[in-house]
């Protein structure tokens, strides 16, 4: 049986590494939809080579021009009868809206966006829950406890997230002050899209995905662990009842959770995932993470634990930081201060909509800028 | 519902472990039958503890003596009508005869008796699948296997094992010489029987388990690893088709795979049982086997790869030479050449019946006291 996927973000990393999935198994996986945001000429290319019958590029000028496809929006091809599973690899608050789509149409999603959980992560998951939908987790720290809860979910006590650390691990607050954006860049061990680089040197990342684990396996923050594992070998653990530990293992290759994702129940042999070489591997190490000198790691954690629109407003303030940084116009060690900031001000809305959670978004952007005296 | 247990070889190391799992859940477990070789005193206790309906002693005047119960023998126990799971915590070929007895009665067996497998895994096998009975493993490694295989078993491609490396990891050949009987029955993490104990040091232990794990999961030799891990927290790994690895973590301690065993499909909450501190977890190492220092490992492996009744002659060529080492006869060097001489003598049967197995065990321990000069 060929499962029909659309995929949304699809020029973006997650999206090029979900095509090479795809294009691993072609009597597996048809692509039906396409979307993207910013590069119309790679979208063309991915147009030419998988013919998907659903295409969304968010310049409607441009897409007309090249594309010869009636204008669709993200939620109509994510809520599409043609579509089985629709790859949500948009990155920041573009997610949550075809999110939410997709799972009232019913349709399983693999979500490899953060934000659409950690600022709608209730709604999200009732509606998922209402329509049959599932939610099939592509971030790697996700798919591991994901491979790991299988047929065991109810037994487990306990999640494990590993974090690599980051560029600055084990740095000083002194040392930060001055991190450039081209060290802050150079991810040991993750090649990935700007945004989550940078968050991951923050770990804000991480952050984020306590709160994603938290909505997605039901398990409460006090309940979720965060361990530093620099060489990215160890991808997540679970802690079941009696005290045993399973873990998930390989080199870090996001093509193997996503393929997990999209093969599930399914595995599917893939020669060019590279196996683990036991004769290289000689240490896998471990160590806690410093919550004073990355303090957004704590403030993330503290912010979901708060709930309402909270969240939204860390996600928010975050993408404008990391944005201002990357554009060198505020400091490294500024990204948290402003989104510290941001959540002191803001007047939250308890089990706001998801009209609320957007305006709170919002109103985030425009704080950040006001704060820095950009507005 | 209460699960009615008898433990073969209760006042054993294994054994006695059993029992501290089955006290801490009165309400789950019910010992119905205790089987004991050698340590009256301590059976006499367990029986006044438990009051179970059946046991066995090895010494019939002693047994008649002490208990008060009718005689029976091991098989009579093991596939008694009352009994529900049968732990096999016999040591050597003991184990044998009443593992086939369970597994013809169709009676789950939890098995923590290697040689029975590995004398005679293709016909344990055959007859527990065709009565129905399951095969629980009892040894960490083979648990944390089960445990990884978990609902994915068809999807496994290999296994890897993992050795402490026992006290004489990274020795040298002429350092091994000289190794005293006290030195080898130190083992750096775990704590168990003395045969085991010098089994692990020599790495014969694991080449059993590499056999065990053959037939436990119906996995060939060539995709069975082994792999140094000298702290003894990942208990051994499994990998899928799709390159991705599960490991199952815990500190050492046997109690755990022991309640796995005994609760399978459920997991309890055991207090008692450490839970893994991960702000004491700095490394984890790996390293490959020595087999030119330690060639009990590649022996075991060749001579299981041979088959027939080869296995069964490593067995007990091995425990009457750790017998010797023990009571300082040979060196400790002096076991795999031990082994390995008998090997090379034995005139094997192919596919043998359990009495050429018994046979085949009979004739090494008479060869491997010729070879010493001691018939």
């Amino acid at each position: 049986m060929i499962k029909r996927v659309a995929v949304l973000g699809s020029t973006g990393s997650i999206g090029q590494q979900t095509l090479q999935v795809v294009r691993a198994f072609p009597h597996r996986f048809h692509i039906v939809g396409l979307a993207a945001g910013k590069n119309m000429e790679l979208l063309a290319k991915q147009i030419s080579e998988f013919k998907p019958s659903l295409v969304y590029y968010q310049d409607k000028k441009a897409y007309l021009a090249n594309t010869g496809y009636e204008f669709l929006s993200l939620e109509d091809i994510a809520r599409h009868p043609n579509v089985d599973i629709v790859v949500i690899a948009t990155s920041g608050k573009s997610g949550l809206s075809p999110t939410l789509a997709a799972v009232e149409a019913g349709k399983n999603v693999a979500l490899a966006n953060k934000e659409s959980l950690v600022m709608a992560g209730e709604i999200i998951t009732n509606v998922a829950q209402k329509n049959g939908a599932q939610i099939l987790p592509i971030d790697s720290e996700h798919s591991a406890i994901w491979q790991c809860l299988n047929s065991e979910a109810q037994k487990a006590t306990r999640l494990i997230l590993t974090a690599s650390g980051g560029p600055f691990y084990r740095c000083s607050p002194a040392q930060l002050e001055k991190v450039t954006v081209e060290q802050a860049l150079k991810h040991p061990s993750w090649h990935m899209g700007k945004k989550v680089t940078i968050d991951s040197a923050t770990l804000m990342n991480k952050g984020l995905e306590v709160i994603e684990a938290h909505w997605l396996f039901n398990m409460p923050y006090d309940n979720i662990k965060v361990i530093i594992h620099p060489q990215s070998i160890i991808h997540s653990m679970v802690e079941f009842i009696d005290g045993s530990i399973k873990a998930q293992l390989s080199y870090p290759d996001m093509r193997l959770p996503i393929q997990y994702a999209l093969s599930y129940p399914e595995r599917l042999n893939n020669p060019r995932l590279l196996r683990l070489d036991w004769s290289h591997i000689n240490s896998l190490t471990f160590d806690q993470p410093d919550l004073d000198t990355f303090p957004c790691l704590r403030l993330a954690i503290e912010t979901a634990r708060k709930g309402g629109t909270y969240p939204a407003v860390l996600c928010a303030a975050d993408e404008v930081a990391v944005e201002l940084f990357l554009s060198q116009r505020i400091k490294f060690t500024d990204i948290a201060n402003l989104v510290k900031q941001a959540l002191e001000h803001h007047q939250a809305v308890a089990c706001p909509t998801v009209e609320e959670i957007m305006a709170a978004d919002n109103w985030a952007r425009r704080k950040v800028l006001d704060l820095i005296g950009a507005n």
